[in-house]
């Protein structure tokens, strides 16, 4: 058993080793003068069973082609077999086609790693569970729900005046999942547009007056619709509004979103590291290095 | 019949798309606010011959993932065929196992553009013709020669006082096509060092003393060799040396070198664009338009 870091989650990676007992696997990942990507394997893996741990988050093209290459060298190398774990699956919100000659490009991307030639693919908490089957290799499907309600459970917030709401209709199931754990009930915001070019209303189904809210989503990107939902369910009555979320993408105006609204804390984990810039008071990074050192 | 521009070229798919008499599809190709690409084909593409013109030059990775989605756009928008002009190739200089638990990357991206969707290559000079055989599409291997050689033909460089000079063994069959179509004789730079950890020595196979030299190589990437290769000329008696390549990578520390070398001129193609920084008066850029029209 060999274990690999490319360049997308270090400390991660580290933490993983330890969880399992071994040392990272010795490896260099650079880049040329022109930007083409070196990678140099500094141990033999011949008969090994190597795993990879990258996640496809920003720069999302160079770390997929980080992931793709180091693929190609392990399988030249004669690994026996290589075990990818995508803590996050990036590319995955075009799932389908929802217009008219779009791509799909999870599912180019599923294809593009198993032409690598990975041979079982570890994730967390895709887009859609849908995914899994756009592809052929095994694929293990991890759940950041559990490291979620536990970090609440710790927090003594588990009590009669507890709900948990799903942002969107998508999202129920996590937050029925969510609500199980923590043994409270739960509500939805439902967005409707009442007619063409006009705003959308967010109305919330269940009961949230006087309770502390808690928001889940699987991926936090502009934070948008999560601080709508902020504004939503403090209008309704609520108490305290708490957010969590397995993947932080934040991109764009997330932080300064984030830092204006109302929001208690936001939950995340580190299946995308929190750059220097983004680590503020409000959000609460947990681990999921045991999760996937279990499923190693 | 359809082309299509992505974002490397646009003003060499311009001129292609004028050459053939034809406008240029309509598509953007944006990136979303994590990074993500995104592509917008607006117009029908249904049983059409889709060309889509695009180098992997740098941001190789980027320049990479925009061909591979929008290829998996037409597919699944039942492009009848799908052409792939890539006047450069990118990650071609990893194209073989030199050292133990390397990657070939010339291959795994000959792999992940059949995986998408391609159905036929079309490509200039690339860094080794063997990587034709890494497709198992057809592929059309254009030279960038005879355009060169029409340069110099023009500047009327043409007479018993011409030498081309292949800056490494590697490049000799590529010397001597410049050499017949300029009817001069050729003239090879014979790197070797003597003893280990000691400097190379630069042995010139071949007159060039009171003549004027052509180097031509099919790269041009931190101008190292080159201007080394200048000074070995020169120091040979060489009266003005001129250089030449299809694709002028031109990274790191290249334009300083060329510009501080005692070259009389450098000629490129736009196969992969010069930025503006790049364009200094000692660089001439030379149009591959019309012999990718021809071959469209
Ligand atoms: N990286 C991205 N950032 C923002 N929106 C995206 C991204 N990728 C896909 N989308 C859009 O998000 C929609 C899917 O979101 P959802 O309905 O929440 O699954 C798709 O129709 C895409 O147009
Ligand atoms: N993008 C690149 N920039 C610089 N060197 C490279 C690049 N890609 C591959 N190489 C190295 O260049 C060598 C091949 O060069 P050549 O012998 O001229 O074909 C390989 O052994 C690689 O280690």
């Amino acid at each position: 058993l060999k274990v690999f870091s490319l360049n997308s989650n270090r400390t991660l990676s580290g933490e993983i080793a330890k969880e399992i007992g071994l040392e990272l696997g010795k490896c260099t990942v650079s880049q040329f003068s022109d930007g083409e990507i070196q990678i140099n394997i500094e141990e033999s893996i011949r008969g090994c069973d190597v795993y990879v741990i990258q996640s496809t988050s920003k720069p999302v093209n160079k770390n997929l082609m980080e992931l793709l290459i180091m693929i190609d060298a392990l399988k030249r190398a004669s690994a026996k077999t290589i075990n990818i774990v995508m803590p996050y699956y990036g590319y995955a919100r075009q799932d389908r086609k929802a217009r008219a000659r779009e791509p799909i490009t999870a599912k180019l991307v599923a294809n593009l790693i198993e032409t690598a030639g990975a041979t079982r693919v570890i994730t967390l908490d895709l887009h859609a569970p849908q995914i899994q089957g756009f592809f052929d290799v095994p694929i293990d499907h991890l759940m950041g729900v559990p490291i979620l309600a536990d970090y609440f459970k710790e927090k003594e917030m588990v009590d009669g005046d507890l709900v948990i709401v799903s942002p969107d209709h998508g999202g129920v199931t996590r937050a029925r999942r969510l609500a199980d754990r923590l043994k409270a009930p739960i509500a939805i915001i439902d967005k409707r547009r009442p007619r063409p070019n006009v705003a959308e209303v967010m109305n919330i189904v269940g009961n949230v007056e006087g309770k502390t809210a808690i928001l889940i989503d699987d991926i936090i990107d502009t934070a948008g619709t999560i601080t709508l939902a902020v504004n939503a369910l403090k209008e309704a009555g609520a108490k305290d509004v708490y957010a969590c979320c397995t993947h932080p993408v934040l991109s764009g105006p997330a932080i300064d979103r984030i830092q204006n609204s109302e929001l208690k804390e936001l939950i995340v984990t580190n299946s995308i590291p929190l750059p220097e810039e983004k680590k503020i008071s409000k959000i609460k990074e947990l681990s999921v290095a045991s999760l996937i050192g279990e499923a190693i």
